[in-house]
Formats: structure tokens, C-alpha cells, sequence
């Protein structure tokens, strides 16, 4: 890295938490992205100039690549009088429902950030983090840009009206993510439009009690709360063994278990790192029996964001 | 009032508060009925000897009214070796969108309880209160009974999962009965099964936000969420004037306003007496224009519940 560079962090992120489809979200402490960012004199220009981790499936194109849009949108609307050059280093995988799109563009940002001579409070900057999050997964939402921005559980009431819950102290969080190719747009495509009335309310009840639940510390209320009746159901079958391996995290004690963002990830929040760790044998075991490979996570809930090195 | 005679008052609800629909209520401090119960000696039996105020249109029959198949629930389950003759004042209109059936239910188990060598804690009551209120609404929701019980602002995530929000300070709370007749079972028949999916992510959006903003006594925030997309919309046809009236209240500062359980009642959250004030007038002299005749009633909201004097 050169004297003018700077190095961030962006971390992982779970979208949805079960009842909270599009507008919660949480961040992990590891898995995420780093992106090495230098000051160039081409003013408002972005060149990506390496990229590790990702095999060969993210554009160097700017206009094309989240971190670049990310940056470039930001880099305008501040009439920068300088570029960037991006050096992307993807340490969590893609495609895999834990926000790896939303973990670059952030830390695009955030790292576009440092170098203005009055820089923006870190919530300013998530419309540009949206923008380039929009380029991967089509659609501009909050849930996974929000919290990889701030930390903690994020309520994004609206893209532009986040609130950060600070959540129960020994909570963790396990992911495991299986080997499985799922596309976002497909997740998505294969929604209904139509909820019924009955399952509105009891999702919206269960909201209710889970935001509750997070900011008053209450596990118990949590564990009642963390079920998603609309969406879980519909996409459980793009993930071979779901039922299994959520049954294996229920089992041995978690306070709940659903899909992360659009999967193909499992998460499951859990008391404390005793059972997490239980949690997470229990259901990488799982997934073997389906013989699906996955890979286990676990994090306490990462209560700041992207991190300036 | 006997010696062995005990008076209980238990308040007005406004239930769903705009997102909240079915898991959402609040206690006014006033109107409500109120219920003058005495022990007699014929063992889980109920005798209504009295009711004012309902201009006959409540039955004497206890297993046919509200109070009476509450105290009966409760005297059951209790296996009681005593009976209560009750009096109920109403001193709230009936048909109202006010809980005025929630509000005698809960009267008559509070006073009821009072009986008991060892007395349940508050919230054990929830059942029978339930109970009698399904007589007059045909369905078993917590959204009026639990917060005349309890007080607050109150999120029903089941019928046995209530919690109690306390709100901010100073928040008032307008609610205006216009003359007019409306019948829940009707207002809950015409509305429609189904809910889209964007409509759904956008009213729990709005439901998160209004519930972190009683928490948090944030009145911007709670000011952003206060808004019904689904059920207002259907219901307010009920109401002539419905959105003249509201106007009234948001262009006079209220922070929200929307139908008030069933209707025909409309509410609005006010920061401050004074605003509270203006917006009561305004909303009056709005339906006036449509030539209806409206009461308005102004309060805290009732931090306690049901009373005992």
C-alpha cells in the first residue's frame, strides 16, 4: 500500500432475521470484505485495479463492479477533486446470502470517505453504499447496506431512516454456509406477490416482539418472535435439507433459525458462544447428511461497521 | 355500594394505531365504564342487577354479556365459592371503535379478582377478559383488553404474549366519536384477504418504526411511521369526512391520525396538550362540515389500566 492509501473493512451482514424480510439486518464481526483505496488525480474517476477472492466473477468496469458504483456516485456528488484507485479483496464468498455486495460497496464508501477534507458522518454515506448494492441485486434496499455501514441489528424503516439496535449482549450469531448456488434475482422471483391477511398479522406480531425482544434484551421474547411464516416457506426448498438442519440448530438451543437474506446461508441467533458453538457442529453435521458441504461462522453481533485501518 | 361492594373502572382502548392492526393498543385515562361488583354466596354464579348508560342495548343474560362471561370464566377457573351481582355504569358509547366491550370485560374480572383470598397478578387476568370480549366481537384479540388491564401503550404478540410500552411523556392522545353507526363484525367482513407483498414490507416497516418510536420516545420517528396502507384505506368509507378529518388533524400537528379500532372513532397522537387542543377542535368542526356530530375526548395515555377504588 502506498503512504496515501487506506485500508477498510466491511462485514458480513445477515438481511431479513426471519419476520423482518427487507428491512432488518445485522452485521458479523467476520466474515467481510477489505478494500485498499488510494488518491489519484484523475478528479471523480474510479479504477479497480486489483481484485483477489472472488474467481474471475466480479467486473474490473467501474460502472459495472459495486465498489466502483459505490464510489463513483459518492466521489460526484462531493465534487471531488480527485479519483480512486480500488483494490478489492473479497474474504467471504459470494452469491452466498450474507451480503458480499453490500460489504464492498460499503467499504468503498466509507474508504472514499477518509479522504475528503471535511468527510461525511458515516450515515450520509448510505445512499451511496445503496447505489452500488442496487448494481449486484437489481433492487435498493437497506438491510444488508445499513448495518455493514453502522454495526449493530439495523431497522430500515426506509432506505433513507435507519435505526441501530444495540443488541443483548452475550447474543451470537451462526451462519453456515453451504455450498449451493442460489441467484438473488431468482430468490426473489420466485415470491408471491400475495400474503394473506391472517399471515400479515402474525408476521407483523412477530416483528413486533423481535425488535422489542432486541432492544429490551429479552431472549425468551426473541425466541417467540424469530419465525418467518411468508418468505422461509417459499424459498426452504432452493436449500436441499433446510428443515434438518434448522431442526439441528433448534435442538441444541438456539433462540431461533431462518434463511439469511436470500441464502443459500442459514443463521441462527444464539445465547451465548457455548451454545453457538453447539449450534453450529450441530448444523454443519446437518448439512452433511445431505451431503452438502458448508462452511460455519460464528460472531457476536459486530456493533460498529466498517472499520477504518 | 354494600359493604362487601367494590368499584372498578376500566378505560377506553384505541386498537391497531395505524400499522399495528390487531396487535397494537393503547389506554385513554377517559372515557371508560365502570363496574360495581359484590360477593354473594351462590358459587360461580353471576347476577347482572344493573346497567346504565347503554340505553338498553346490553342483555342481563350473563352468558350473553361481555362483563358477565368474563366474571363467569373467571369464577370457574378459579372454582370460587362465591357468586358476584354486578352493576355496569357505561359511561363510554357502545358501537364506538372505543373497546367499550373490552373495557367492561376487563372491569368485571378486575373486581372479581378482588374476591380472591390470593388474587392473580394483573396479567392472569388476560384470558377471561378475552374471554368476554369475544362474546361481543366474534373473535379473541388482546388489542383492547390487554391495555385496559394493563395500561400503556401495549404490543400483543399473542393473546398470552402481551407488553407494555410505556410511552412518551407527553403524549396525548385525541380521539373523536362522530355519531355514526358501524358494526365490527362488518367493518372487519368487507376487508379483503389479501395484502401484496410490497404492502406488507411497507406497513411492518412503518409498524418497526412506530414501535421503536414509543420506546425510544422518539416523536419524529413515530410521526414517520403512523400510517396505515391496508386497513385504512378499506375502512374509510365508513366514514364520511374520514380524510377532511384526518387533513384537520395532520395539517393542525398532530402526529399521525387514523381509524381508531373499528371505527367509527378516529384518533390522533399529539406531542403536546397544546397541540391536542387545536387538533381536537379542528377535527370536530371537520366533521361538522359533513354535518356529523362528533365528541371529542382528550388524554394521556393511562399508564395503569384498570382501577380499583
Amino acid at each position: 500500500m502506498s503512504k496515501s492509501g487506506i485500508k477498510v473493512f466491511a462485514p458480513a451482514t445477515v438481511a431479513n432475521l426471519g419476520c423482518g424480510f427487507d428491512i432488518l439486518g445485522l452485521a458479523l464481526n467476520e466474515p467481510g470484505d477489505e478494500i485498499i483505496a488510494r488518491k489519484t488525480e484523475s478528479a471523480g474517476q474510479v479504477t479497480i485495479t486489483k481484485i483477489t477472492g472472488a474467481q474471475g466473477n466480479l467486473p474490473y468496469e467501474p460502472t459495472k463492479n459495486t465498489a466502483g458504483v459505490a464510489a463513483l456516485a459518492f466521489l460526484k456528488k462531493q465534487r471531488a477533486d480527485f479519483g480512486l484507485e480500488l483494490e478489492i479483496h473479497k474474504k467471504m464468498p459470494i452469491g452466498s446470502g450474507l451480503g458480499s455486495s453490500s460489504a464492498s460497496a460499503v467499504a468503498a464508501v466509507v474508504a472514499a470517505n477518509t479522504f475528503l477534507k471535511h468527510p461525511l458522518h458515516r450515515r450520509e454515506l448510505l445512499p451511496f453504499a445503496i447505489a452500488g448494492e442496487k448494481v449486484a441485486s437489481g433492487s435498493a434496499h437497506a438491510d444488508n447496506v445499513a448495518p455493514a455501514l453502522i454495526g449493530g441489528i439495523v431497522l430500515a424503516r426506509d432506505v433513507d431512516d435507519i435505526h441501530r439496535i444495540i443488541p443483548p449482549k452475550s447474543l451470537y450469531v451462526v451462519v453456515i454456509y453451504p455450498k449451493l448456488q442460489i441467484l438473488t434475482s431468482e430468490a426473489r422471483a420466485m415470491l408471491s406477490d400475495r400474503v394473506s391477511l391472517g399471515e400479515h398479522i402474525q408476521q407483523s406480531a412477530n416483528l413486533g416482539g423481535l425488535i422489542l425482544g432486541f432492544e429490551r434484551s429479552d431472549f425468551p421474547l426473541i425466541k417467540r418472535s424469530l419465525k418467518d411464516i411468508i418468505i422461509e416457506p417459499q424459498r426452504a426448498e432452493l436449500i436441499p435439507g433446510f428443515y434438518d438442519v434448522k431442526d439441528a440448530a433448534l435442538v441444541n438451543g438456539a433462540l431461533g433459525c431462518s434463511i439469511s437474506g436470500a441464502g443459500p446461508s442459514l443463521f441462527a441467533l444464539c445465547e451465548n458462544t457455548f451454545i453457538a458453538n453447539n449450534v453450529a457442529q450441530a448444523m454443519t453435521q446437518a448439512f452433511q447428511k445431505h451431503k452438502i458441504e458448508s462452511t460455519p461462522y460464528i460472531s457476536e453481533v459486530n456493533k460498529e461497521g466498517a472499520k477504518i485501518f
